[in-house]
């Protein structure tokens, strides 16, 4: 898909591109600061903590929770440390999705994996270190200072990131090889896996910025539809692109006979059914008027990329 | 060492173990609420951690919570709520203590540990769903309705269980042998490893009860030396029992060449200092009066268990 394609002029595509690396910038100070080495030898967990949150990702999800707090203009030393703890939930995941016993990977990011850098019982406690974090994060005042809605993020970064979510999503995608997934349970598989975090970014901004009911759920709406996209948009890539130009390895999906939407109805379908998502995550942002312009340009640019 | 041993009659102590199964029955209430098993294919992980939770384990860290809370009147819905959050931390980390990759056991409480009962990577799954479940537990309005308690107590559990607490300790457990450590750094491994969470069981029980600092410092001063206690008859225990006693893999420290004040000085040197810290622990304990009867039983059970 091109940028045209999501209905986006190149040049804004580009202005976004300069905007997400920016607040990725910002991020990575912020994860810098929160993630301090200790003194003694157990400095090295946190080394591998730093090695696989320090390292360049798109910081995606922090992005939608900085540009969604700012349609409420939350000041951006809040949403960067709830962005930060994010981020601190997304790597985690990666670092046990790449374990031995999980997807076995020895790439990330263009790097060797957590496990394959240091071992693989410091990949564990680092995994889970980083997810205790993440709460510590949140439940601190420096990240804001309401003690309601301090407890609302962290309740909703649980719900989303638990077995009822991105936890349960990986249960069910190490399962769907044996159980013969079909659309529908792939689509689910899916959603909990991927979605259920992009959504909850947009929602934890609105969390921020107390946005009443109605608005949380367009918000939603928005992260469930542009996850759907996203996660079509990285089958094809999986399924396209080199592993030189994604930094991890590539056609895992097709080896492990793991059902996606592309892999069911092929490329050109996908790619409409993409830019429908897209269109439909745009649609979802109505209320916000100009000020959601990030937000949409995320959407689209989360099937114009490369890797 | 006996019950009299601890200054306490062998009546009062039995009495305990009475109060201990009772609080344990209503934990394992809670947490069978607190997981249901989901519909779908996904519930293989919920499985697991039903499965490493509901298992029977003495329910010692909700204990603390609970009789900590009833110093201050705190209602039992509250108090075992946050209790079973605890238990879900104590019990993720003995799940993926067990794997492989880490201390390598094949027993828990004398079962299959979840990684041979179900498979390694479920038992990632169902460690992390569980660690994140805790906080889904502890920031949800039905374990305390106040937004400023829950707040504090996520991040009391955080701190204590993160890289700085239990996952830094179990990090320097697995560097020990290599680094030879010495008496010094065996005593902040276990005040790390195990004395953290026992200490912040007591100390959320504080929090709960909206305790002030100086009352929460001495229910923490309590629950350091409680742990260094129970940190020395779990060595002694490993050195002594055998594995039918504990349910658990014994002489494993031994074998591993970890250094524990039990095999650095003796057992009859370890009995004694186990003595000193439960009577520093029940001293901590003055300003509760005959209140905190159940906490000083609880110091006395520590040393005086046999698995």
């Amino acid at each position: 898909m091109t940028p045209n394609d999501a209905g986006l002029a190149s040049h804004s595509l580009r202005a976004f591109r300069k905007s997400l690396g920016a607040t990725a910038n910002d991020v990575n100070a912020c994860l810098d600061d929160l993630l301090p080495l200790p003194e003694g030898p157990e400095r090295r967990v946190v080394e591998a903590m730093r090695y696989s949150t320090l390292d360049g990702g798109k910081r995606l999800r922090p992005f939608l929770v900085v540009a969604s707090a700012d349609l409420f203009d939350v000041p951006r030393t809040y949403s960067l440390r709830i962005g930060a703890a994010v981020e601190m939930i997304h790597c985690y995941s990666l670092i046990h999705d790449d374990l031995p016993a999980m997807d076995d990977d020895d790439l990330r990011r263009g790097r060797p994996t957590c496990h394959k850098a240091f071992d693989e019982a410091t990949s564990i406690l680092a995994g889970d270190a980083l997810l205790t974090k993440a709460f510590a994060v949140l439940s601190s005042v420096d990240s804001h200072p309401d003690d309601f809605i301090r407890s609302k993020l962290v309740a909703a970064l649980a719900d989303a990131s638990g077995a009822e979510g991105m936890v349960g999503g990986q249960m069910l995608d190490l399962l769907a090889a044996d159980l013969d997934f079909d659309e529908q349970q792939t689509e689910r598989l899916q959603a909990l896996k991927t979605g259920r975090m992009l959504a909850v970014s947009c929602q934890m901004g609105g969390i921020l910025g107390q946005a009443e009911p109605e608005v949380l759920k367009d918000l939603d709406a928005y992260g469930v539809c542009l996850g759907a996209a996203f996660q079509i948009a990285d089958d094809l890539l999986d399924m396209e692109a080199s592993e030189a130009d994604l930094g991890k390895a590539t056609g895992k999906d097709e080896a492990a006979g793991k059902a996606t939407f592309v892999s069911l109805h092929g490329p050109g379908r996908a790619r409409k059914r993409a830019k429908t998502l897209v269109d439909q995550a745009v649609a979802a942002l109505d209320r916000f008027g100009d000020t959601a312009e990030s937000l949409r340009a995320a959407a689209a640019f989360t099937v114009s990329r490369r890797s």
